[in-house]
């Protein structure tokens, strides 16, 4: 029987678990939930029902694993313990600072109800956590690096359309390569915020508006812009929709350190990723963590998990002995 | 108190895990069980003695965690499971084809004793295997791609020395840049075996030995060279001292995968090792591998296991907590 799959917040984090969903066999789509009216949601797998957010409790008999595709600023910390009451859950958390209390907070609800709760899977964190610490603990002596893109960052195009003026923006975070190239020498440099990544806006203004004044607002916003190099393009809203509409992202987890009695080898080891689509790629990784929580809690476990607890093998549809003859 | 590790053998890896010892603070070397003489091992540790590999049973009580730094080709089938009576155990038994039947071996052995025992650590099998998984469970519509190198292959330099005239050789394997740039592009090239990897021979003749006939020789040693180009230089013994003496290795594990209702987005995933010291960065990954296996026996747990099957924190000297603040 396949793991039954809901959806809570069809946005395009919600789209992209749709479409995670199709790629595996194993599971398939049970229901969407939603905030907005479902009558106005239309979805592109056939025959599944949209219901609202607040009737998922009674649903907790037809669903394996609930998939929260909400935000991490106001929509996840209320709503995965919230769905941990009445289901395995699943979610990408990505408030760094906040992760501990999130993660106590998933724990207590999922110990009570007797669910799995996995949080804060994705890529950063997620996949990029997963490197961190596999190549912390084989090179004990080293320094990490992470860089982010070449890729879009909502949160400073966010930033970038609350400035007055402004009718829209892209932002695109680029790792220096300079700086690439050193950290995969092996040298360990000591690198700035500058010097690691440079940032690239591309702005619609709104007619009339004051466009020095606005580069100007965005060069000098602080902890967004104001300690890198950024450039500021303006551009129409044509260009905009035509070479900029696509989400792609993606970066680089880099740790090198030394073997040796007397620290004599260096060794680097580097992990990337080159992604069209993030939301897509998110979506991808939430959907195999759906397994690994479906089969968790059909073992008897319970509580909340981050992708550092779990067994690699627990993500693949294959068993055990499949794994061995063909991956290992 | 510490973990206390056992190596049994003291070869190039022996003495890896001997250095990786002394970089985990968590850790001691309790004892070094070889086949040779014990009076004729120096160890780099002070204080340490060495055992005839036959007492290791009797010193099962001081032991937590044995290591097993023996080939793959007839120590390990033997020794891992002989070990595992006694002790928790760890081995990078690298025969990929006979995995299974040795999994099943130590499986025997460390459930009848209640030990821990896990095999395949190493980078391959080892940290490439959980980099194809990962991968695998991430974009389950994709295509994996292994490339190794530069580095030295040691079975490929045996096989060159075993020639008729050869005093010495070091062989190089190099993946095809062209190669990788088509695997990253995301293409999903179908890629021969000559268009992967080449191989480089660095050769010390006999005096009076036939050059024109080694050459041939090599190129045309089926499995080992005849499908790769091939490059051979004949050099002189101080030559090969000088410019050979290291074991560097490395290489590339990439998946390329589709994402979206239409497979509309591609991804690449790519995890690279550059390695100064193969042996050491082996024998690094190994003693991760035993702290997880002295948790996982404290917990009660027994039989064998591999990469797979062990989740990542057990790899890490810090809690789950610290692991969560500082790594996710």
């Amino acid at each position: 029987m396949a793991i039954r799959i809901g959806i809570l917040g069809y946005g395009n984090l919600g789209k992209g678990v749709e479409c995670a969903v199709r790629h595996n066999p194993d599971m398939e789509l049970a229901a969407v939930f939603t905030r907005r009216d479902p009558a106005s949601l239309e979805l592109l797998t056939e025959g599944v029902k949209v219901y609202a957010a607040e009737d998922a409790p009674a649903k907790k008999d037809e669903i394996d694993v609930m998939i929260l595709c909400g935000g991490s600023a106001t929509d996840l910390p209320k709503q995965t313990p919230d769905m941990a009451k009445y289901f395995n859950v699943v979610d990408s958390f990505d408030t760094h600072a906040r992760i501990p209390e999130h993660f106590d907070a998933v724990d207590e609800a999922a110990k009570n109800s007797g669910h799995v709760g996995i949080i804060s899977v994705g890529w950063d964190p997620g996949m990029f956590s997963l490197n961190r610490l596999y190549a912390n603990a084989v090179l004990p002596g080293g320094k990490d690096y992470t860089f982010w893109g070449k890729g879009v960052s909502q949160g400073h195009s966010d930033a970038i359309r609350r400035i007055e003026g402004v009718k829209d923006a892209r932002q695109y975070t680029i790792p220096i390569d300079s700086a690439l190239e050193a950290v995969r020498s092996g040298s360990n440099p000591e690198l700035s915020i500058r010097q690691k990544h440079t940032r690239e806006c591309f702005v619609v203004a709104e007619k009339g508006a004051d466009q020095d004044k606005i580069r100007e607002t965005i060069l000098h916003m602080p902890n967004y812009f104001a300690d890198y190099d950024t450039t500021v393009h303006f551009i129409s809203e044509e260009e905009l929709r035509r070479d900029h509409a696509g989400i792609p992202h993606g970066g680089f987890v880099i740790r090198s350190g030394k073997t040796g009695w007397e620290d004599e080898h260096s060794h680097v080891i580097e992990y990337s990723l080159k992604l069209d689509s993030n939301p897509e790629f998110t979506s991808s990784v939430l959907a195999a963590y759906a397994r690994a929580a479906y089969r968790l809690h059909q073992e008897g476990q319970s509580g909340c998990k981050s992708v550092f607890d779990i067994a690699p093998a627990y993500l693949s549809a294959l068993d055990g002995a499949a794994l061995r003859k063909h991956l290992l």
